[in-house]
């Protein structure tokens, strides 16, 4: 397997300069070794979904465990005239320390708990800050956005076919790559299936169809060439009165008689609810019933529902540039914050309050759970604790809303499981990413334990994140503490 | 300078899997030596503005001045089992063959106008196809983006903060590229700094002040560091109660006694045009009536309007998710579609029918000119003629819209300007991109050219891109012989 590019590349400086100018700010006021915790987290979801799944944990794991600066980019920062010596010489040096936990990819996550959770020298946790959330925030993005539509698709194959219009190189291979965990089949894109085995797949551009002298000879040709998987795209003159004809007289004059069944006909414009349905006729009536539909014309989740509502004939989608850029909503927003400082042997919560009150952040250094019924094995809410809090799970847990603390709920028949598990310690990684396969079928496993209402499209169920009462309180005491 | 990231992966088949058994398919088919010409166009403007700025051209440059396949890549495609070693092999031996004619980096560009023309082996041309269009439509997008935010602005500079939203790595490093050709003045991505000379900015984050004991001694701490480059980040706790108070403090205790002027305070959350108000004449009456005032929460440019139209006290603005994702609108969607093959020694043209009127392409090998008034130097309207029309620039023009044309106009006073130039010739760069602040200051100089009517965010008036005569008759000719 080819490695990720990352690694042939040097991102090390792919951070915000104000992490620089701090960090070299920490090493010149003692605070060097201070040790910091950060939460990364997020505030909303995207489309205002029900919830976002966790992806990108493996690229930024790569990152951090080839974390280092190059001559050049001492040079650089050299050049810039506000960087001390002592400094660079530890960039220059430098070795990664933190410890970091993480959500698995392909688990879902919710609003406000923490996803990745850094400790360590508070000017090597700032430095990777971009890091993080860029690693995160993006195939986070589009593992949820894909997972709406294969939703939609209700059991139909989704292939991610968006490349061309992703943002940047990257995002076209690794949007693939979180397009797969999501629950996406295939992708178009080639390097996605030599890199993390995301399957490609693709037949022809109208360009094909265009080339030859007539849309049968390209249909003639392609047949021949491919007889064991021969797809056509129909819509370069008139879908049904050229292509799908022609398809199926070359279906009958070449994949027949070669032994081989036609693997599909595409539509790629015009009113697909229309169109799929006069072509399904026209192919059943040809004794290709078998055969099926593919459609790829700017879809999106609310396009390919209301195209099943309306019993278009469609088998299966191929998805461009609103799967790939999430186009409705294009940016997950995740958020990387100071929780605690260790001062001596015990770690000091530190909070940032905000006038947006869904900006103050929850302080300390924490432990995230999701509580699951034992009768259903579904989730009933997420649960942050102070990280030395026990829970005893055979004894009842009453919870409550951070938000509305009045509204409790006393569970008796539950279990409990860590979401975080650690990825690095003292700088060394000790977890290894799973393949994307068994990635992808954690998704689905894990997404299997969350009630109907919480991945609904519109106004989806809330799902609750409750802060055990010690976090609370110490939330409030911080927040009646900094106020103003 | 460091040499772009992409020369360091190899990104040769981030293509597309169908251009691939396309590719394979022509090669069978005889067509491999067949010359093809492909243009690449759009058909919407982002945000439904005036035009679009072209850029993304060095990137695409590098990748087809480097386009090889491995031994890896290779084995890939073998172990699908349906490439015929020929053409592996061909692969192997690959030599780009193509000619490539393109827009400069910063020219405003029009819909429905070519931007990339390429003509050569019709499955090298076709094999292109996403590289080109991913390369261009990306950092069109967001130059184009970035420069309704500069227009916006009204002269105020722009800092792009955006990489931990961006949409995957590339997007973050050429992202910060692109939006300093449509006008921003600075990045927060310290390794586009590296890679372009995009100076990188940035102070301190909220971290900071958390992880000190105070905000005014977090305050002091950095104004002893950075004296000389002092903007304090003033709304961790309360940016009226407690952030302004404390800079101005530490801007008398520290900045002024070391002889330096602070150089900013800076405002990221909370009512931006009443905080901006309010600190302004706090640090007025203080005697720092020099020291700017820079804003940066979740701004486009109807916020950045509004805000100035409120008298918002702004001097500069920094620009996060909603630039580097263009987020009210995030796809520039370009297409690549074949426009003539070569028989014999004349250009077939060929086009590409469909239901959606716009979809219908413009046939042939073709020039694009774009008229300027000589009076006024403003541009009148861009022209598409077939390659070998010749156009007396001393006689009189009468130009036509192509949907309606019975909208006729007669020029005079006019001169022409070609938008292509040829940046490969069979295969070889015979362009070399010219700096990225000669781009930059290009791009200011072209969209002078253009009427402010056309820079309006809403309802901008239309831009005519009007085709000639000659190619009108072969558009309307191939139409009716190809509809059904």
């Amino acid at each position: 397997m080819k490695s990720f590019p990352t690694l042939k590349r040097n991102l090390s400086l792919l951070v915000d300069f104000y992490e620089i100018t701090m960090a070299n700010g920490y090493f010149l006021n003692n605070a060097k070794d201070e040790i910091a915790v950060f939460d990364m987290f997020f505030r909303q979801i995207p489309d205002n979904g029900g919830f976002v799944i966790f992806a990108g944990l493996q690229q930024l794991m790569e990152y951090l465990e080839n974390l280092s600066f190059s001559d050049e980019d001492i040079d650089y920062l050299r050049s810039k005239g506000i960087f001390c010596e002592e400094f660079l010489e530890y960039l220059r040096n430098f070795k990664f320390e933190c410890d970091v936990w993480a959500v698995k990819e392909g688990t879902p996550v919710f609003i406000g708990e923490p996803i990745v959770t850094v400790r360590g020298p508070a000017m090597q946790a700032q430095l990777i800050e971009t890091m993080v959330l860029l690693s995160i925030n993006f195939q986070s993005l589009i593992a949820t956005k894909a997972n709406r539509m294969v939703r939609a698709a209700n059991g139909r194959p989704i292939m991610e076919f968006g490349s061309r219009r992703a943002q940047g190189y990257d995002a076209a291979i690794l949007g693939a790559r979180a397009a797969y965990i999501g629950g996406c089949a295939a992708t178009a894109c080639t390097l996605t299936d030599i890199t993390f085995k995301v399957p490609a797949v693709g037949t022809m551009a109208h360009s094909w169809v265009q080339l030859f002298d007539s849309e049968y000879d390209a249909f003639t040709a392609y047949a021949k060439t491919y007889p064991q998987n021969c797809t056509l795209l129909v819509d370069t003159y008139s879908t049904l009165k050229s292509g799908v004809p022609n398809a199926i007289r070359v279906f009958d004059e070449v994949i027949v008689p070669l032994g081989y069944r036609p693997t599909g006909i595409r539509i790629d414009s015009g009113d697909i609810a229309y169109l799929s349905k006069k072509a399904r006729i026209m192919l059943d009536e040809a004794g290709y019933s078998d055969v099926p539909i593919i459609v790829s014309n700017s879809l999106d989740e609310y396009i390919i529902r209301d195209l099943l509502l309306q019993d278009a004939k469609i088998d299966s989608f191929g998805i461009g540039e609103k799967l790939i850029t999430s186009f409705s909503s294009p940016v997950l927003g995740g958020v990387y914050k100071l929780a605690a400082v260790k001062k001596g042997e015990v770690y000091e919560a530190k909070i940032k309050l905000s006038e947006s009150v869904e900006k103050i952040t929850t302080p300390g250094l924490k432990k995230v759970y999701r509580i699951f019924s034992k009768e259903s094995d579904l989730a009933v809410a997420d649960y942050i604790t102070l990280w030395d809090e026990h829970i005893d799970e055979s004894e009842p847990l009453e919870i409550f809303a951070p938000d509305s603390p009045w509204k409790r709920r006393l569970l008796t028949d539950y279990k409990l499981e860590e979401l975080l598990v650690q990825v690095f310690s003292k700088g060394k990684k000790i977890y290894e990413s799973p393949s994307l396969s068994d990635i992808k079928n954690y998704c689905v496993q894990q997404l299997g334990r969350l009630w109907e209402e919480v991945k609904r499209f519109e106004y989806p169920h809330r799902y609750y994140v409750d802060l055990s009462k010690d976090l609370w309180d110490l939330k409030q005491k911080l927040i009646y503490k900094n106020r103003f």
